[in-house]
């Protein structure tokens, strides 16, 4: 088997959990991860014995990395020579700046959510469109609302059919840990619509889509309640069923303790999940509720982790290390351990 | 003019709020304000010099009042004697047994939202139903949500119809010094459909309703999100056109600085209304979106005072001070000095 | 009597106060307030019927407040010519540039905590040095916290001395209202140690300060944990007649429900006080304990409103109204209605 | 060597956490783990695997954990018989009660800090008084608060002896997924002193220490700030150079990018402790602050696993596998990895 080799450019909140995510695939090599200074999440990886080599994004800042005694492995431009692929988790903009680097050498690279729709030939989501990714150069993932969105509205697309959606996202307005950003005893409502209905669309052009987003002062999982109009008619239960043979997609029940957020983050951290993370989106089995065709349901998305197997599953497209949608997105669920819960 | 006597059973949170506004009409006259014992609010009223008097709910509980130095007008059956109607505002329960003390002296009653609604003989809403509510002995009010969404939506029905709705409710989890209750760092979701969704149906059954509740980490101001589908299909400028000429409704805009509830609840303190308090519902314009006919808005809800003006239309309705749904509310209005922004 | 003519710069969260605060004094007559464009807080002062002269501290912003319909009496440089004395309460930084405006025209000028030491010739506290700012031209007032701070230290000082002071203060990371700072989910630790702690020192310089201050994602008051080293060895009873005698201290029980300082805003809010708030601090009884000599309690600071009497304290000293300090801060809390309570 | 059994009664925050602990002891077997239903956590612990084997605390309620598939090995009276010492991590009060079931077959136990003092023969800190834990029946460990604080206060104590302590608690007020307790925008003040100044003058008699605690509506991690009065003087840097060498106290730099209590959660996450738990508590260098004598600083206390190491000091000295106190805490520390980064 061809091992693909993989750079991670920005060791950020989802920097971290790419390489990780990378480093579970058999078939893929995690040749190394770069930052642009010597971070809190790049010390913890010096303390955790440096297990993925370490490029520096900005070689001038080689003397921060050596002062504080963390080998650096070279620069972010030698990590891209190495490697076949890239994904790109810097900032917001600076990926489009990365972009030339990543055709100077005529590499592949990934982009995510917060970069401009242009820097890529194509919005991929995983389990929507993995087909328009095959052997792209440039990919642009949804972000951790649109992503986890789609898994869910795809998945009954896939079966009957859906005409349109309405969401409310209740997002959380910081990761644990941020202290540049807050909010404090207050609701803030945006513009609408908001673009993670807007982002559905462009990768499931056939269905409609609006939504509303307002953040809320909390830092573990969004919440979003879904209204969607099926082309054809389904109960609770034939809903039910098609989110529980999802693999990226948790059936939860309130009555056995899964009340909101917070208890899946607190799931997660107790089955061992490293950083407590949980790639999977949930469905609170008890929020479903039918009116005429309209059938409505409440999905948490954890933001720090959700989107971490589309990326991998945009390696594989772009890659064409599957051509298949679904025997790529199932080597990614595999190496993920992804659907466990299920056996 | 005739004065209606009115007393208020509880001086919690909406009890208070109750008293300022029945005192504020006038064509009413506030007899006196009930409590079982001397809370907060009751030392507060007796530090700004009693402006009313005050009666204990339980008159074995006169002693705790009397070492403190409140004085105490009676019992709150001695209260009930002299009215012509009570608001009850006590704690969900508390008001069917007090109701067998209406009962007994004749008297006319409105309960609160906590209270089951088999404890009256209509379920009242001011503006969406105020006809029904014309000389009825018990009425019970909407919840905090529940008639601001209908304000809303009963807006929107009486000028082209309304087939349904979908709701989100971003609810705030506790009032400001409530520390008997809370939520931290945490999103809590509740079993579908909300009980607010279930009530617009009962007091506007031709209309389909559902919606999904989420518990929110704050004090100020619930947030609902609304999907309606009207009967006939109208543009956003209609909808604030709507709105904008409702005395119960204000406009208000992101662009501006209303940014969420936090907004609106500083803005009522600015503007001097006292505790902060907001009669008013608020649309956030830039938040209202179309799809197709569905038509989708965020609105704010002041938990602590929206439901004031439809306790007192409630008074108007029973007592049957005016038998005109329009009659009705435009007094209300006058002397809480509703809508007055809008001149 | 003569009137003594003062203006307001900057109509924040602070403007505000300090101009009810001055509406209130029988003996000052607020000629007007000024800011730099029409804010939230300018539209509230317009909707309820602009009860004082507004001025422009932008000329050219005046077509903001024209296309409002907010009628505008002049430029803050016409403003600071009808005044004797300013009460600065702009952003941090903007008082410095001011000062050159109040120099020009040979005003008296009052800035505020936000703003450098060296903006004026004396930094002042009502209680703690009333007489260096008697006559002064340019005073400063301590912050927030200092304020209140110095308030609990000074009385117990001048009863029986304070050797020295150390402080934690729980600070409150922003106001109600506030979306441009938050913190979610964090406690944040400041360098030590805090201003509030030498502040006192410049204040009281026979005082030995030290403190750490921590950020709390709380919107309703400060609070403050004192150890105080008394000079001569006091009872907590003693100190607690201390305070109760003080007019700008309350002693709350948590025992009548006095948690913390969400129970004392409701409490403020029901008083009826103008937008919930209160001029005093608290001291919480059941917080007072002793060890050895030392002595330690817990305060909250009401931050939107406690630097209110101080400033107008500095008004009454720099315009020499009252050249002895009981008889200037008994004017200020006659009018301000403070200590009724304590009748 | 022999293989001292343990098991652990309860499974919740810290019973889990303690499980985990014991089983990465190479000298201790964990036998298996109790608790009365299969809550959340223990369905964690059965969809990875059932690493430890598991013992119903409730007999009847075994047909519970059938239903769901999840495995039983018996009662916890049948796991006690099966021990040489449990670990009692149940909700207090239980743990007295269960008491009788260790002294009947005349095994060890080790109480949690929410027990009352006289379940056990011995109130017990690793560091501070390892020696009276030495072959006694029943001990009883500090609380998280007193855990961390005794740590750092031991360790100045050891080196230049401490005359007192005055401490200001900023405790958080839940723990991430509590959806059963829980705080929204307010602060809260207890009763002082705070138990945890008694408990640490019970463990080390000869300091004197009184505090105040304030609940803050935060999950991850307390903030407490300490003065302390050693009996000699010492430097900032001599303090520094104490808790540098201990393996159970971080320093951390605010200059780092450690602002708080969110920032350590965040950075145990990334170094990939289990759940995101981190043993040490940490002291944010820049705090540290003197006054005269008198040295404050404020330290992080991790709640959810802090008291772990010492309760599995309270194992080693109960059964008495070390009998010198440093021997012991070094094994413990040792085989849990503490003090890695200091090499």
């Amino acid at each position: 088997m061809k091992m693909i080799k993989v750079g991670v450019a920005g060791f950020g909140v989802i920097g971290q959990r790419l390489a990780d995510g990378v480093a579970s695939q058999k078939d893929m090599e995690l040749v190394g991860v770069a930052d642009v200074s010597p971070t809190l999440s790049v010390r913890a990886l010096k303390e955790k014995g440096l297990p993925y080599a370490l490029y520096t994004a900005v070689p001038e800042n080689k003397k921060l990395f050596d002062e504080l005694g963390i080998p650096v492995s070279g620069t972010l431009e030698e990590l891209v020579q190495k490697c076949d692929v890239i994904l790109d988790a810097t900032s917001a903009g600076v990926g489009a700046k990365n972009k030339e680097l990543y055709a100077k050498y005529n590499k592949k690279a990934i982009f995510q959510g917060g970069e401009k729709n242009n820097v890529a030939d194509v919005f991929f989501h995983g389990y929507a469109n993995y087909e328009k990714g095959i052997g792209k150069q440039f990919l642009k993932l949804t972000s951790c609302n649109t992503t986890g969105l789609i898994r869910a509205v795809d998945c009954i697309d896939r079966e009957v059919g859906v005409e349109k959606v309405a969401i409310t996202i209740i997002r959380r307005v910081a990761d644990p840990g941020d202290y540049h950003r807050g909010l404090t005893n207050a609701l803030q409502v945006d513009k609408a619509p908001s673009h993670q209905a807007l982002d559905l669309m462009t990768i499931m052009p056939h269905v409609d889509a609006t939504g509303i987003l307002v953040h809320t002062p909390v830092t573990h999982g969004h919440i979003i309640t879904v209204l969607a109009t099926p082309k054809k008619d389904i109960s609770k239960e034939q809903l039910l069923e098609m989110f529980s043979k999802h693999p990226r997609i948790r059936v939860v029940k309130l009555a056995d303790g899964f009340l909101g957020n917070a208890s899946l983050f607190r799931y997660a951290r107790d089955l061992g999940n490293p950083r407590g993370d949980m790639y999977e989106i949930a469905v609170f089995e008890e929020s479903i509720v039918k009116s005429g065709k309209d059938i409505m349901f409440a999905i948490n998305i954890p933001q720090e982790a959700v989107v971490i197997p589309e990326n991998i599953d945009a390696i594989r497209a772009a890659m064409e290390m599957q051509t298949d949608r679904l025997e790529g997105v199932a080597e990614t669920n595999k190496y993920l351990g992804m659907g466990k819960w299920m056996e």
